[in-house]
């Protein structure tokens, strides 16, 4: 039995559009982000897709993305699994500066370093910083020392894969069609998970925004391909813009 | 320790605007309805109210109205559980009907005993009807007999009351803050439960849409008090409005 797990990146953030470090900033989709939502899930919809469960992050761009889908596929009713686990990256203290100006301040190389070193995390949010989420009510139940104050994708993956096996993959197992709503690097931690994707490739892997990926899994959960769903130029292009992010200019 | 829970009806459907009868079709909510939920969400942020847990139904115009009352309050992210033994009451092979055509057909009186009569339902769907749900996904895990082809009050009491019972109360008792966005008879068989109402009182009770009925709650579960939240005035023109549905006009 073969099995088909759908990934989707949210759309396009207010924080996308001003080029911002967002990390697990709550910020809300642009009219746009929305748009490539509805976009998405047409695509969805009119390919035959359906689902019968959905994880997603606590944070509003991905479930604003994934109610817009499940809304355009007349499946609002159903049930939904929020996790942190799948929250986008910590970004530390970057969080909420612009990645143009960051990158005048240090360099192109000191940037790119921090977006795409596998192993290297940015400053941490120092202590007592308005930015720290502890205080959160979405994250009480976290123990202590899981509510990261910075994060390489190296630490995303960490905290990513263990979720993968206890939730999402016995949801797969069995027999339950999965969309995955999530973000940028809790995405490019389940795909370095699913493709066996080394460090060195994965921080040069670009997942477009509201563009479902599809993976058709075997019995084991291997992949045996996946493909994004849509116009394929428009993908690479979308791709391209995501890749030229964080340059000064 | 007291209990807090909230109940709340959706917000108006295109059917409540078109006086027709709606039971389980899964219409959407009129602008106007939406407008009532964003209301009812800020009203419940303004008092300083929050969740833990929401229950709504797998239709819609409940789920919809949930979504944006979460969504004005920031808890988005707050985990829904769905069920369909929350949605409206079906109202048989009446469903889709204009209910002030009906009332002419059969008259006021008939039209009331199908409306407010607690133990009479109205004619079941006949087989093969169009209207019948067995088909649909959302409805595949229920058991034989469990999906109505009509239903009376006492019949909608019969499959909400369990569901209390078995999840709505434990989650209370467990401390969680929970909100039931749901509709005007499954909302009416949850109140019968509480306040102990008899059967010839309850279907003169009139719930209005979108408005935040809050219920506080002793360590056993019992009401000690009931309020909606907003301009009292204001409620009892919108019970008044929806006691005189379904009059010819």
């Amino acid at each position: 039995m073969t099995h088909t797990l759908v990934l989707l990146r949210h759309g396009e953030s207010q924080w996308n559009l001003e080029n911002r470090f967002t990390g697990w900033t709550d910020v809300d989709l642009t009219p746009n982000g929305l748009r490539e939502a509805r976009r998405a899930g047409e695509l969805l919809k009119a390919e035959g897709y359906d689902f019968d469960l959905a994880f997603t992050s606590v944070l509003k761009r991905a479930i604003r993305t994934l109610w817009t889908v499940l809304d355009e596929m007349d499946r609002m009713w159903l049930p939904i699994a929020h996790s942190w686990r799948l929250n986008e990256r910590h970004y530390g203290a970057l969080q909420g500066l612009d990645k143009a100006e960051t990158a005048k301040k240090y360099g192109d190389e000191q940037v790119l370093v921090w977006r795409r070193a596998y192993a290297i995390a940015p400053e941490p949010l120092p202590p007592g910083d308005p930015r720290e989420a502890d205080a959160d009510p979405r994250y009480v139940g976290l123990r202590p020392g899981e509510i990261p104050r910075t994060e390489c994708l190296k630490d995303t993956v960490a905290r990513v894969v263990p979720y993968w096996n206890e939730a999402i993959a016995p949801a797969i197992r069995s027999g339950k069609r999965v969309v995955v709503a999530a973000h940028g690097n809790s995405l490019r931690a389940l795909v370095k998970h699913l493709d066996g994707i080394g460090d060195e490739e994965i921080v040069q892997l670009n997942i477009p925004t509201a563009r479902p990926l599809v993976y058709e899994l075997d019995d084991s959960l291997k992949p045996i391909r996946n493909f994004y769903l849509g116009d394929q130029a428009e993908i690479e292009a979308a791709k391209a813009a995501v890749a030229a992010q964080g340059k000064a200019r």
